[in-house]
């Protein structure tokens, strides 16, 4: 296997410049693992990560009584265990090769000294995931745009008849509330701008006042957009 | 303002220790900002990311001709310019205080050699973007499940016809495939994986083999679900 390329071939690190690959490249261990085999069990030790170089990989959780849950299925291109890793801890859960695979271990060790001997690396992979996360967080903008001002016009309605009254308290916090209406804290607070832009409501710290009860039970409704 | 309040309460830092938290604040300096004054400007040196305290931010592009294009707005808890920050560069666009605003200003040099000192931030960071990534996706392919398998559907049979064969050639890259069928490269390798689960296709490194039409139009229509 040619270890730079499969380095360069991980979601994780695609766009890094050559150098880092190589770094990368160097601290990352082959680990052929044949189908049916398992990689690692819950409760070990997380001491690495790994990123299918070809293959399938899953991983799942058994049951005491035996019944198996599969969680993801990763394949090539893909890391996995890379979280828990960072955090340190253990495997929450198993993973087994689906088919004959080849694996890259990334040591925890060793990719802890690297970044401790580069931080150009540690800024140049932030860079990658938080430019990741900024494209990610369009795209769920884009996906929930059309529903999320409806159903949060009706929660804020159905708030204001609980609550009676205009200047409404909204009980969540707003990662949960985002949860509630299927989407994240990011497009929650842009809806919320948009709606106090447009003067269905003001925003007044935790509070929201509302405004124009109108518009929302249109917005509600369907009948308009924001 | 309380420093290490304020950084507790970005979005980026959420979930961080305590101890962490105290670097991080320790590094960052409070830059007050009234109402309509400029952060920075488009080709500055990036030498440092900014998060807003209170008040709200808008980043926009300024044309020679003096029309105003936003790209963002920023509140409470939002980072910004830390792609750049963490990637090296100039600033890209023009950053202007739309309230009376308080920021934090992480310096670039100040950043990296905490960094550098301290490995273990490097890793609780990249544990707390690689884990909201997964989240992310989680929620994307929530949110465009329904409808990808089905474009997907479509496209593949109209490289069927354009193709008049079976072994198709996707012609484009997964991330622009990806792109078009309004989904992230992640969601898309797992509709493709599930296809080929159900029978419908096989996967054949760059190459899509069709198995199955029928069941592929019955998708593309919309009659059938994967």
């Amino acid at each position: 296997m040619d270890k730079k390329a499969a380095v360069a071939g991980m979601e994780m690190f695609a766009g890094l410049a050559p150098d880092k690959i190589a770094e990368l490249a160097a601290v990352a261990e082959v680990r052929r693992r044949e189908r049916g085999r398992v990689i690692f069990r819950a409760g070990e030790a997380a001491d690495g990560f790994y990123s299918v170089a070809s293959g399938k990989v899953r991983i799942y959780r058994s049951s005491p009584s035996g019944k198996e849950h599969i969680l993801h299925v990763f394949g090539p291109g893909a890391a996995f265990a890379e979280v828990v890793v960072f955090q340190g801890g253990v495997f929450p859960a198993d993973a087994q090769a689906l088919e004959d695979s080849e694996l890259l271990f990334f040591p925890r060790r060793g990719f802890a000294a690297l970044l401790r001997d580069d931080p150009e690396l540690a800024m140049s992979m932030l860079a990658l995931l938080s430019a990741r996360l900024r494209f990610f967080v369009q795209k769920i903008e884009e996906l929930s745009l059309k529903e999320v001002p409806a159903r949060l016009a009706a929660h804020l309605l159905l708030l204001h008849s609980a609550q009676k009254k205009m200047r409404l308290d909204l009980e969540l916090p707003k990662g949960q509330l985002a949860g509630y209406l299927g989407t994240i804290p990011e497009t929650l607070s842009r809806v919320l701008r948009k709606m106090a832009d447009d003067g269905l409501i003001v925003l007044d710290g935790q509070a929201v006042v509302l405004r124009d009860v109108e518009r929302l039970e249109e917005l509600a409704s369907g009948q308009k957009n924001l």
